[in-house]
């Protein structure tokens, strides 16, 4: 066997099955504080944990999922209490289980690796679909809108309840970069490598147009009702909609045709007057109906309204990203952080906007363009691409040399 | 005064009030056939002209026009019969008037432009709010499918009828641009110079997507009944998001921004659950409403559609872009074709992609780039990136120098 086929074999093996748990935070004496001022007595999160955290407890690495992932990044979990028909066979691999595992680029026969669903999302921790104890039916509109901060925060209480004071790293691609960048400013000494992954700073224009189109596509939608309907029919025209607008930004468009030529046509060809005229507008129905069977529209606005607000400026109590940063200098950390050229979504002109932050600001930092024809999802399909920069990083091998270490030639 | 105040003034030269006039085309005996096989007994088209038409009947120019436009491009028309409350003051001033008129780039004390909305429209051509002489209602879903060749044909026998065989040339930007070629390809013998400007030759993945949403989001509001409200609400939440993701394609992002920046803040800041959040969500929601004014969902329907389904291969019965344009060859054609460096809706590639096609084809052609920072919309607003080689195009000063012409220095 070559050492090709020896690391394939090595790199294909999983962590079969997985399992997520629960955790409580607050109560009806210390109840959590949202960024609005709102309050709930106490909320669920859903996570998952793979590896073990060694006896120094130095080896946790922390992982924001994206816009609609879910604390199941690797292995495969049949079942999750609480999701109602969500947890569908979709899902049931986790999101990165190409990336975490033994062996893989977060190697968990080394590092302790937790994913936690996000607060108000909608496969196992509190969110609007979740019974309010209060009523006994589901929160809809009533669950407090969700910031960025309080997902971090939330996760903050997860890793004391788990005695982690430091994350060797923390980890987020997408809309989970947004999360890792602001869980390294707001908790500074909780973390020594942060590695956002295809993501951004804040907010573009464009961004702020998509992510409102996805608004008011569910808001328009009658059964919506301001998320009251969880005793009727879900707004599924509207977040099938909501998931073509944002999907259209996550997929190369070449790959979208060339996904769309091998998908059969659909049968429902026809909607109340338009018909469908090319396979690339079947294929899109399609993937809007995958979607969802398996997601809460109520808890998705609840995602787009965070990151429509993301303000890790506000949340760090600073005017600039250069003051921003300036925290992350004073605490040592380290940056790796990942463009792909093809990205519709987050733009590599806005990791680069990161990167001359950082440096501004004398982090230390490295900066990679994967070169890809599968746009924004690359980060999820393509391990081979960052694999090997995340070992090293990991590894702590990401120093530059020293003049020492140079050869002279002459 | 100056040479420049003088062309100021020369150039905010008007045409006073214009006016609508109406041409009926087929009849019970002599039914309009659509492309798709559909016929109606007859049609109507909503047309203006501006300037006179000569003697020998050769200085007529037809211009078509974009997605959301009318036959009103120039002057000032207080009022269009039959088209409800849809004549508002935002569009009683010529969509195009800072181009058509005297001394303007089509200048009207030359040439004789003529406007025609298109068939399916809703400015008083024929279309699904018209009303169905057989049942004494609107149309709405029993109106025709609409494509390209359909608005093409029928133009060309308003052109019958107005005794003009051969025009000067045929203008159009964005989807006009797609029935200029589409025009100037089915009816090769009856223009001479063709004017694409920021358009294309096909629809993109892109477009196609982008469109696609926008039928969606029309098809999922509550009120289109498929077709079938005019009885009752219009779909008018679904139109202004249609609208909202098309606009985001036609100005440019910077533009958007600063618009928003300088935007009232609107009033209902509140949607039935989420809270607009930034200038910049309000500006949209502004665009939306004052659209669904002024506009029919049917009719936008129609044109999306006759815009998704844009073939002019199949249409002049050719199966490439070589063979299309070996049409314009044979005819002796001129083209000048305009991209915009900061266009989003027909990206510069797009036009890169039609001049080498024509050049393929050994057609004579002009391809020139304005910079500007508006986006798709430049076309409408910055004449003084377009007229000068418009004037020339149209005056024939376009031809290459000859040999003779170049004075030889050594």
């Amino acid at each position: 066997m070559g050492l090709g086929s020896a690391l394939s074999s090595l790199m294909s093996k999983g962590l079969g099955v997985t399992a997520t748990q629960f955790f409580q935070l607050g109560s009806a004496a210390e109840p959590f504080v949202f960024g609005t001022g709102e309050t709930l007595p106490g909320i669920t999160l859903a996570y998952e944990v793979y590896g073990k955290l060694n006896d120094e407890k130095s080896n946790a690495i922390l992982l924001f999922h994206a816009l609609s992932g879910s604390q199941h990044a690797a292995g495969m979990t049949p079942d999750v209490p609480g999701t109602d028909e969500r947890w569908t066979d979709d899902i049931k691999q986790g999101w990165w289980n190409l990336f975490v595992g033994p062996g893989k680029a977060l190697d968990t026969n080394r590092y302790c690796v937790i994913c936690v669903n996000y607060l108000g999302g909608c496969y196992g921790s509190s969110g609007p679909a979740s019974i309010n104890p209060a009523t006994g039916k589901p929160y809809g509109k009533d669950f407090p809108s969700v910031l960025s901060s309080d997902v971090v925060r939330s996760q903050a209480g997860l890793l004391d309840h788990l005695g982690i004071s430091t994350l060797l790293a923390v980890i987020g691609a997408s809309v989970g970069g947004l999360l890792a960048i602001n869980f390294a400013t707001l908790f500074p000494q909780r973390v020594k490598i942060v590695m956002p992954v295809a993501t951004g700073l804040r907010t573009t224009v464009l961004t702020r147009l998509t992510l409102f189109e996805q608004v008011l596509a569910i808001e328009n939608d009658p059964h919506f009702k301001g998320g009251e309907y969880y005793d009727g029919p879900a707004p599924e025209y509207g977040l099938a909609l909501a998931r073509m607008i944002s999907h259209k930004t996550f997929v190369h468009l070449d790959a979208i045709e060339n996904r769309a030529r091998q998908t059969v046509s659909q049968p429902n060809g026809q909607l109340s007057w338009y018909k469908v005229g090319h396979n690339v507008e079947s294929y899109m129905l399609h993937q809007g109906k995958k979607f969802v069977k398996r997601f809460d529209a109520n808890a998705y606005l609840r995602i787009i309204n965070m990151w429509l607000r993301y303000d890790p400026l506000k949340d760090a109590g600073v005017e600039s990203y250069e003051d921003l940063f300036a925290i992350s200098r004073a605490a040592g950390h380290h940056y790796l952080i990942f463009s792909i050229d093809s990205d519709f979504c987050f733009y590599p002109e806005e990791q680069a906007e990161m990167v001359a932050a950082l440096e501004k600001s004398n982090v230390s930092c490295m900066h990679i363009t994967v070169h890809s024809d599968k746009g924004h999802d690359s980060f999820l399909l393509e391990p081979q691409l960052y694999t090997p920069h995340l070992v090293y990083t990991l590894e702590g091998r990401w120093q530059k040399s020293s003049l020492d270490d140079v050869q002279e030639v002459e």
